[in-house]
């Protein structure tokens, strides 16, 4: 099997990558979005590189949005140039690149990564949460992505607390649980960091640190707990850039897995850290074809 | 395509039919579940009549609780006699009925018959969820059944107030969301009902009937919401015991998900009763084989 072209199309930076069969990394480049161009030809001028003598036939491009696969179309993509979206079609993408090219979820093709060739190697069922400055998930089953007509993408939004709701106060997974959540918590806390990470003050002791992560990855208890509910994977995999707070993060998770999540399973659910970092989406796109439930093979 | 023998076990209630391919009834019996019977002699005791000369091959059997669809056997299901659990298992079942019996979770049958034969039809992506004593789901995705290992049983012990959590107060979509919660509520406001059902005081215009039933219908809208947000189904159908309500649950839902459900969709989710009331997850039993992805055609 040739080689495929990944691409991570961000809010804030673009990356490519060529990919082998088994989502190894061969090449990479990236480039800060700019705003001000096109969409072809900013995609161009990234991958132009990459693509020199490759003898690459097949992209997957993935996006921090709801891609609608049913159509091969990007539906709702807040971080992205809204110039940019009617652009970033499965059709236009192919004629643009001369190559047969998917449109993917950034999320579900990280969560397809870290399945095959990450944290979650092995098992059949995963569910993959991305925690930064938002909160996303994919969920595999029985080793394919899970989706319909459209990408699963919008877990962040979900209410975990319908009293706050009521309130008019931050109410949902990802106001409650992100890192943007842990940032706005601190500063309303009054938390003097001296210019510290959150993390190295929790591991300090200071007490508000403390309280203020727990109170977070408490959410992330919550969020987790409703996914475990729903999918009762063997293993919820953790990752973006909050994870780097490692068991900080994951034995709230554990904990409120334990307390909240599914009764009766013979085994508790594995919370482990993703493994493949920022390039889980990159590599992705390798198992994007297996993984992804065609229409033409269903009912 | 010959008949099937389709079983729902409930807790308090077992029924058979004999269910054409397309999903139609042609016979049916029913029994009080008898708690003091082993579940083999129930269970042919049930359906004896009903295979008497039916030339039926194939059976489903319907549970109440969490199914290991990679092994066949039931995992987890409060409602039935403990003793009967073990026993539950595809192998046993297809020995004991002499047919080819699966097993199958309840609401996920449920979400197959609506899809296919009742409120459903027509969508490729449906969230089913039914409401009752308990809260129950099943997804149906590009026409086939959303499951791993495990079915997608629980979405009731959902968190949804983690104020409520935190103060231990009741504090999932089943405690908030119920016709048991219903009940409670309104015992706990003081309603004096004289005998007439909750919806009949709401429809008098009583003012805590209808505070009651608008808290309970909108702990349910942010449950629809959370789905509606992982899944963006083109169709929420709501069944069970509490949907009989018919907008007076389906309005507070309708307007969280305008409010609380996801963004930039090209038309709003549609949320419906369910057509086939009891009957759902006995005509689902027809469909079955078609919507279930079996593990051998997965990665």
């Amino acid at each position: 099997m040739s080689p495929i072209l990944s691409v991570d199309l961000g809010g804030t930076q673009m990356r490519a990558a060529l990919v082998d069969p088994d989502g190894g990394i061969l090449l990479r480049h990236a480039e800060p979005t700019p705003r001000d161009a096109s969409c072809p030809d900013a995609l161009l001028m990234l991958v132009s590189e990459i693509l020199e003598g490759a003898g690459v036939d097949e992209a997957v491009i993935g996006v921090p949005g709801r891609v609608h696969y049913g159509s091969g179309t990007l539906e709702h993509a807040p971080n992205l140039p809204p110039g940019w979206i009617p652009s970033l079609t499965e059709e236009n993408l192919s004629e643009v690149l001369g190559l047969d090219a998917g449109l993917a979820n950034d999320a579900d093709l990280a969560a397809v990564g870290e399945s095959r060739w990450g944290a979650g190697r092995g098992h059949a069922d995963v569910v993959y949460v991305t925690v930064s400055t938002g909160i996303g998930a994919g969920v595999i089953l029985g080793g394919l992505l899970a989706h319909g007509g459209r990408s699963l993408a919008e877990v962040g939004h979900t209410i975990i607390d319908r009293t706050a709701l009521t309130a008019g106060a931050p109410a949902t997974l990802e106001e409650q649980g992100s890192g943007t959540a842990l940032e706005r918590i601190a500063a309303e806390a009054g938390l003097d960091r001296s210019g510290a990470g959150l993390d190295e003050v929790v591991v300090g002791g200071d007490p508000t640190a403390v309280r203020t992560r727990g109170g977070v990855a408490g959410a992330g208890g919550v969020g987790g707990g409703y996914l475990a509910h729903l999918f009762s994977p063997e293993v919820v995999v953790v990752g973006g850039g909050v994870a780097s707070a490692g068991d900080l993060l994951l034995e709230p998770i554990r904990a409120a897995l334990a307390r909240l999540g599914p009764r009766g399973l013979p085994a508790p659910i594995d919370v482990v850290r993703a493994m493949l970092g920022d390039d889980a989406g990159l590599a992705g796109a390798a198992g994007w074809s297996d993984a992804f439930v065609r229409e033409a093979s269903r009912v």
